[in-house]
């Protein structure tokens, strides 16, 4: 049966994949360059979220963001028209997900690399295969938006378990959609008890120092 | 690279499963059973979409429905509860899309599918991979939202490409979005000048009645 054949291909680069991930996080450890994977369904937010997280950040730190889609560059362009910071657009051909090599290939696509503190990697949004594969980040931020639904952690279990921190986006039209938040942070700890939450509005800014100034906290304890 | 050795791997694949998609839509051809295959990104409403579309066409034809999800039977139950007809729940154990073998194990876990006249596959939630696998459908459908943006057409090009028909829903919340419906259009329609583009809210119904006898058109067309 085709799905055998393919979950046998899958295991052999799962198994290369996640050495070669290995390999890129000691690199920028040693770089002290701290790499933040952002996942999420398409139209979750990642771009505004990450214009509002960078734009408290810039001043602290040297940041670098590498925006990947399968086609267009509209992403890459919003960034570096909201924030100022460097901004590249990392075409996949078709491939719904990053692995640890494409992820190398877009850091060291940007000249001195090691002159950043902060590299952010906007995955292909997809709520399933981005998931699959360690990009070599040191940590995973995962965006899951209000119209999308609270059942979302039931259905893509593995998104909601490599995360490790969940951004509930949109509150700001949870009067129009039937979402109960209590029930989606169960169903998030229910796939990942270790998972941090937060309830932000990226259009409006609301959670978003908050988040900011977790993410320094991160950036600050792995860099001792 | 690893990217590369993916590629070869999935076009081995792509082409043992066109192969075998032909075969089933030969065979439901034969039983004049309409397969429609719904895509969409998560928590774009498809269940919804489905539960209106399908109570208004139930009377006249016998209808049964896959849902296919990683994990949880959520959405087979909700459509069993909405609209009465035939429903199962296919867990792909992991695996971000369905194939035509996937697809055939599941029409034929109905006993006596030939009985249908319409059987709906909901895919997995996903504006990528689904589109790179025929089904055997006769037609797909998929479905964008408001909240995920304008867009996306221009990010997830296959998608629009395969699917022979789009719904735009949840326009009841185009208020509270910077989502512009003409460019929507325009970018479906660069993609693919062919497809039907369709304006909905799945939670008040409005427009699936224009939706619903599309479909019946679509299939008494190809019944001929």
């Amino acid at each position: 049966m085709n799905e055998i054949r393919i979950i046998e291909v899958k295991q052999s680069v799962f198994a290369a994949n996640d050495k070669r991930a290995n390999e890129l996080r000691q690199e920028l450890k040693e770089k002290k360059v701290f790499l933040l994977n952002v996942m999420s369904s398409p139209g979750s937010g990642k771009t505004t979220t990450l214009s509002g997280i960078i734009n408290l950040l810039k001043e602290k730190y040297k940041i670098a963001v590498m925006e990947a889609d399968i086609d267009s560059d509209v992403d890459a362009r919003t960034i570096s028209k909201n924030t100022g910071v460097d901004a590249i657009q990392l075409h996949t051909g078709g491939m719904c997900h990053l692995d640890a090599d494409m992820t190398r290939q877009g850091i060291e696509s940007f000249e001195n690399y090691s002159d950043y503190d902060l590299i952010i990697l906007e995955n292909v949004g997809n709520l399933v295969c981005p998931a699959e594969f360690d990009t070599g980040s040191v940590a995973n931020m995962c965006i899951l938006s209000v119209p999308e639904g609270d059942d979302k952690p039931l259905k893509y279990p593995l998104m909601f378990e490599v995360s490790n921190f969940v951004l509930i986006n949109k509150i700001d039209v949870l009067d129009y959609f039937d979402f109960d938040m209590d029930k989606c942070k169960e169903n998030i700890r229910y796939r990942n008890p270790m998972a941090d939450v937060f309830e932000i509005c990226a259009k409006t800014g609301q959670g978003i120092d908050t988040v900011a100034e977790y993410i320094v906290n991160k950036i600050e304890d792995w860099r001792k």
